[in-house]
C-alpha cells in the first residue's frame, strides 16, 4: 500500500501522517511507502515502519501532478489548499492551487490509467447564506468566497472523473477545525480556535463576534478520522454523489466559552475579551451554522457530540494534559 | 449599445438575433452594433438597422476571448456549448469549450476592466437524480453528465467573478427547449422535440421512453424571452445568487402526445411510435422532472403554462401556421 499525502506539511496533513505512522496500516493493509508533498518540504515522521519520501514543489506547476502520480499511489489524500482568507485576497493564487491544481491532479490520474482512491478535502464554504436553521444534505451550493467556489468546482470535477471511471474519489466537506494548535493561519475563521487555545495557554484572546454566533466544528482528531474513514469507504455504497458534508458540532461562541469554563475554570475562560468587530461579524454572517450531515453519519463518519470533548481533545493531544493557570 | 452573441449560429442564438433585430433595442436602449460569433460563421441577419459583424473561431483558443471583448460589448450573451450527448462522448472537447472557454471569457472581461452584463446559458443538467417530486430552488447540484458538471462550474465562476465586481453575470438554467426546429442536434434529449416536430411535418417519430416519463420544457420563444429578460435584470435585486432555474412546464411524454392530438388531430398524433429503448430510458431516468422555479418567476421570467401553447408556438414560428395532413 503506497499512500500519497498532498499538503502534508499543513496542520491536518501532519496529524494524518502521525496517525498513519502509528497505525502502520490503511484500509486493513500494511503501508509500504508514503510520499509526503507540500509547497515546503514536509518533515519526515519519526518511527515509521515503512519508507517515507518527502518532496517540495508547486502543486499547480506543469508536470508536478504527473510526477506525484508516477509512483502509482493506491490512496491519495489531497489536502493542499490556499485557505479562505488568502484565496479571497490573492484571487489568481487561490484559483491556481485550489482549482487548476486539483484539476491537474485529476488529469494526471486519468492519464496514468489506473483508479486510486482519492480523498479530497472540501469545505462547508461551498455553502453560502442565507441558510435554513439546520442545513440539509441536499442544500444548494452558493458560496460567498472564492475559496468556496474553488472547492465547489473541485467537488464537481471529482464527481465527474469518478463517474467516468477515471478515479475513485470521495470529497469530504470539513467543518471548521477547532481547536487548531500552533499559530493562527490566514483563514478568516482563525479566532474560533484562538478563543480556546490562547486562554488555555495563559494568554488573552479577543472574540470579534457576538456570543450568539453559531458555527460548525470538529476537532483535528475527528478531521483525521474523517480522512481515514473516507479512504476505506466502499465506492459502490456511496454511489455517484461523492461529496459528503462531514458531521460536526453546531455551537455558539458563547457556548464554546462556557464549555471552556466548565473544563478549565473561570480564570481561563475570563481570558476571552469580547470586542465585536463589524467587519469580521459581516464575514461570519455569511457562513454556515448547523448541518444535518445525515448521509455522512449513515456512512459511519463520527465527530464530537459536545464542545467539552473538543476542548479535552486539544488538551490531551497538544498540551500533554496541562492547562496554564 | 453593443451586443455580443457567442454561439450565435445555434438554434437559440439565431432566434435571439432575429428578435434583437426586430426590436432594434435592448434594455430600452438602441442597439448600435452587434457582434455574432460561433465556431462556424453566423449568417448576418436581414434588415438590421445597425451594424452587424460576424466572426468564426474557436472560443477556447488562446486570445479568442480577449479579441471578442476588445470592442467592449455592453451586453454579452454566452450561448456557446458542446451539448450534453457530445460532451459525454468527447470528454476533452466538452471541458475545453464548456469550462475552459467560459473561464477564459470571464478572465478576458476581468482584464478589460469593465463590467458588462454577461448572460450565461446554463442548464437543468446541473441537477442529477434522485429528485424530490418538485425540485426546489435550493436543491443541491449533483450532475450526472460531464455537461452538467461543466455548466455547474461555469455557474460557480460566474457567481464569484460577479461577487468580486469583475463582471455583472446572470446564469439562466434553461429547461429542455422544445419544440426544436430543424434537424436533431447531438443532445440526448432530442427525441422530446422529434415526437412533436416530425408528426407535424408528416413524418413518423419514435418515442424511446415510456409515456409516464416526466420532463421540464420551454419553447424556443420562451428561451429567447428568458435571455432578453436576464439582460435587463437589476443585479442588486438578484443579489449574489446569480444562477436561476428558469420557469417551464413539467409534462409527461404521454401528455405531450395527447396535447399534439388536441392541437393537430389523431392522424398527426398517431405518427408517434412507442418503442422504449432501455439505454435511453436509463439516461433519461437521471434527468430532472419538475421544478418550482420560484425565484425566477418572482424576478419576472415567464414560460408556457400548458403543452398546447408550446406546440402552437412551434406551428406559428416554424410552420407558418400549417400542419402536414
Amino acid at each position: 500500500m503506497h499512500v500519497l499525502v498532498i499538503g502534508a506539511a499543513g496542520m491536518v496533513g501532519r496529524k494524518l501522517v502521525e496517525r498513519l505512522v502509528a497505525d502502520g496500516t490503511l484500509n486493513g493493509q500494511s503501508i509500504s511507502t508514503m510520499t509526503l508533498y507540500d509547497v515546503v518540504e514536509p518533515t519526515a515522521p519519526a518511527g515509521a515502519g515503512f519508507s517515507v519520501e518527502t518532496r517540495a514543489g508547486d502543486f499547480s506547476a506543469e508536470g508536478a501532478a504527473e510526477a506525484l502520480i508516477a509512483g502509482r499511489p493506491d490512496v491519495i489524500f489531497h489536502l493542499a489548499a490556499i485557505v479562505s482568507g488568502e484565496a479571497e485576497l490573492e484571487f489568481d493564487k487561490g484559483y491556481r492551487i485550489n482549482l487548476t491544481g486539483t484539476w491537474a491532479l485529476l488529469e494526471a490520474i486519468r492519464k496514468a490509467e489506473y483508479r486510486p482512491r482519492l480523498v479530497f478535502t472540501s469545505s462547508i464554504a461551498v455553502f453560502g447564506a442565507p441558510f435554513p436553521e439546520t442545513i440539509p444534505d441536499d442544500f444548494h451550493h452558493t458560496p460567498l468566497t472564492s475559496y468556496g467556489v474553488q472547492k465547489s468546482c473541485g467537488e464537481m470535477l471529482l464527481m465527474d472523473y469518478t463517474r467516468k471511471g477515471m478515479v475513485d474519489g470521495i470529497g469530504i466537506r470539513l467543518p471548521t477545525i477547532c481547536v487548531r494548535p500552533g499559530k493562527p493561519n490566514k483563514a478568516a475563521s482563525g479566532f474560533f480556535s484562538g478563543i480556546i487555545r490562547e486562554p488555555l495557554a495563559g494568554v488573552e484572546a479577543v472574540c470579534p463576534v457576538d456570543a450568539d454566533v453559531v458555527h460548525w466544528f470538529a476537532s483535528p482528531r475527528s478531521a483525521v478520522g474523517f480522512l481515514i474513514h473516507a479512504a476505506g469507504l466502499d465506492g459502490e455504497t456511496v454511489g455517484p454523489r461523492r461529496n459528503l458534508t462531514m458531521p460536526g458540532l453546531g455551537e455558539t461562541v458563547g457556548g464554546m466559552v462556557e464549555a471552556l469554563r466548565r473544563v478549565a475554570g473561570d480564570q481561563v475562560a475570563d481570558r476571552v475579551r469580547w470586542e465585536p468587530d463589524p467587519f469580521i461579524q459581516g464575514i461570519v454572517a455569511g457562513w454556515p451554522t448547523t448541518f444535518e450531515a445525515k448521509r455522512a453519519r449513515e456512512l459511519g463518519f463520527k465527530a464530537e457530540s459536545n464542545f467539552e470533548e473538543i476542548i479535552r481533545a486539544h488538551i490531551e493531544d497538544e498540551l500533554g494534559g496541562k492547562i496554564a493557570s
